[in-house]
């Protein structure tokens, strides 16, 4: 074995033993925890501003583009926020050793469905110091060890974060030592993708060739999103206002994410009307129109939107329009070309609204509100850990529930299976204790 | 393409844009393509009996072992159990359109966490045909599309029990004729599993070699356990007959099945007491006993347990016994050597028992009782899809709870996200809505 695999194996193997013994510490010393990583950042915001301003100085001279260097610089409302995000983690209620279900098997023989951390996360993401703070408080809090990989850019930031933190946590209990591990290289990260012995689940985030090179070169389960081409319908019963609104801002609020809409589209019986408006809007809000040959009929002086279109995640001021003849037509369409991710109807038809939100196969969908509303914040999670698309576990914006699994604990009093087997064997209660929680 | 390929390859689309439809089907019309199943089995019995009896001659004509011979042959009373069986998932609660969280963001709108189906299902079993006539139930009452490969040594049985169901459902709706799909080949299975676009959840059962398999050659997430290597321990302060009835329970009740014990970890302090009655017991009940050092003192004429035995799924009546001097040393050896599957403590001690119950990393955890209780009837769930060692989605026995996701549904009238941001914008206000569900 060369010597980064070896390393990288042995933090691994590390970070595995440690998760089975953070796995049940109690609220108080997580929190004591996340407190001491609060007090740390407080006090220590020069020296991350240095090592922050070295970062930035090696990405300009890099040529970073210029979103990209605004989401690595840091300053000191920046440093406030990530101590109040931590802050807010500690806050969010415990997650770890909650009774889901609870059944009488038999008298004496009780069967209780607990929750528990899934174990070590393998967290690759971009290159925004905030992230690194936010990741290690949920894994902190949910009683998981955790292997970070945050974006090159950031390499200086993350080091010195990750020591302050890990230096923090070590005075709350010496095995978060192990628990909070960082890795720096993508060599490193090919090696982290081989230890699904280790690691029980791999988060990617960044660009959609990054997380599909992670999705074909693990055996870890991955929890994430390649792609975001997020639809609005305006249905023929809409109310054009209402529609304009929230048309605008699922393309215009904030185009580069995820949940930002890239394909529009429109019921024929109101596209004339609707689509001359919209097209006005858009035009005087910088965006790039697309269009079928339908909507080109209404907005003539546009580009031709092509197949290629129907599946393009633009994240720019861009937009493909189309014009179908009905619900049914919009639905197939999403669901053929679209991701998964979030799809909006505009309409006053509430049967057609629930026809919709039934049939639409996304993580989200939505009945007359902006696309833009997807995301952990707003829907009220407290803290994100990624959005993911998969179709088992944990889908749409993840907060801290996608980082916990469960047991089965069964407690009995000697009884054996033998004793229930046969003719005269005694039979099974299969009494629901409701609210019953167990006591461990 | 070449032929086979092609054939599936349009069996998994055609069952994906079922699935799509079936989503939605109300309880009424998945219950009474469930009748028409019950039906058509008791109304064709005497062909049921004359396929299965190919496929008996030429299993018999193949040295087919007798245990899965047993397996293999249908008599009147396996099929009237199948047709129970239909029925009692037919009598299971609906798991679809639940809502399991309600938060209102704001005034007017609304976020529920609404339960779906997850899709297409892929599943490989055994050679049971009742196996393949749960399993279609399964996947009808909870709304997925399934494509199922049966044992081979099964293929006349299943290919008529197949037929049977199809044209039974159908008259329920003809979406059901694409979404109940069966495949025939090993190479076809190959195909399947690089079918990510069409299958999400693949479910193998079988040996550990062919579990490893799938999981080895796959981007579709795998629900599976490969190895059952399951413990009891017994502690210091364990009653003496309580733990021999556990022992002899867990490993000879039915020792071919994953949740038999493989290994018996017991205290030093009582070790020369209860290995000296328990090694004549399992003698008298045809047990091979292999132990460590400290075994062979007291029961001296035994094989010596080697670094091997504790990595091995005997699934027969040999058993691996080590002393171990505390709880934590027992603890450790389950989380080290031990597949995460099932394991026991047998002790009067209430905080020992709860210390083992957190700190072992398995699906199911015991106290008091047989590790053989993990199974998805004995807990409770009707009926069990299979059984899983995996860290996310579903843990243990699976029902149909684990044939489910959720999709995120928001309700507005017209917000946008511009509303909500910067200094003046609204704030949201992220209320629980208790037990409000949604009316879709």
């Amino acid at each position: 074995m060369s010597e980064i695999p070896e390393k990288i194996e042995n933090l691994a193997k590390k970070a595995n033993a440690a998760s089975l013994k953070i796995a049940n510490f109690n609220t108080e010393l997580k929190d004591n925890a996340l407190e001491k990583i609060a007090a740390t950042l407080e006090n220590n915001k020069d020296e991350i501003l240095r090592q922050n301003s070295i970062d930035v100085k090696n990405a300009e001279n890099n040529g970073l583009p210029k979103v990209l260097l605004k989401r690595l610089i840091l300053n000191e409302n920046k440093i406030n926020d990530m101590i109040e995000n931590v802050k807010a983690v500690k806050s969010l209620k415990e997650i770890v050793g909650k009774t889901i279900s609870a059944i009488e098997l038999d008298k004496n023989l009780e069967l209780y469905q607990v929750t528990c951390p899934i174990g070590v996360i393998g967290m690759v993401f971009e290159s925004r110091p905030d992230a690194l703070v936010q990741i290690a408080s949920l894994c902190i809090k949910s009683g998981n060890a955790v292997i970070m990989k945050g974006g090159s850019e950031a390499s200086n930031s993350n080091k010195y974060l990750h020591s302050l933190i890990v230096q923090a946590v070590e005075s709350a209990s010496s095995l978060f030592k192990d628990s909070i591990a960082l890795i720096e290289t993508r060599e490193e990260v090919d090696v982290i993708l081989k230890l699904n012995k280790y690691i029980q689940l791999l988060i990617p985030r960044g660009s959609n060739n990054f997380v599909e090179y992670v999705q074909n070169n693990t055996k870890i389960p991955v929890l994430g999103h390649s792609d975001g081409i997020c639809h609005v319908y305006v249905d023929k019963d809409s109310e054009r206002d209402k529609a304009i609104d929230i048309c605008i801002d699922s393309k215009c609020q904030y185009p580069a994410v995820c949940n930002a809409m890239e394909t529009l589209l429109v019921h024929r019986e109101i596209a004339k009307d609707f689509l001359s408006i919209a097209a006005e809007k858009y035009r005087a809000a910088g965006v790039e129109l697309r269009g079928c040959p339908e909507t080109k009929v209404v907005v003539p002086d546009i580009k031709p939107a092509v197949e290629e279109d129907w599946r393009t995640e633009y994240n720019d001021l861009i937009l493909s329009i189309k014009v179908v003849s009905s619900l049914e037509e919009a639905i197939d369409h999403i669901n053929n070309y679209g991701s998964h991710h979030t799809d909006s109807i505009v309409t006053e038809n509430k049967d057609s609204a629930k026809h919709f939100l039934k049939s639409v196969d996304s993580s989200s969908v939505m009945h007359n509100c902006s696309t833009r509303f997807s995301d952990g914040y707003r829907y009220g999670k407290g803290a994100e850990i990624g959005i993911s698309t998969n179709k088992i576990h944990a889908r749409g914006p993840v907060g801290l529930e996608g980082l916990v699994i469960y047991k089965y604990v069964l407690v009995g009093n000697g009884q054996t299976v033998a004793q229930y087997s046969g003719k005269d064997g005694k039979k099974f209660t299969h009494k629901e204790l409701n609210d019953k929680q167990f006591n461990g």
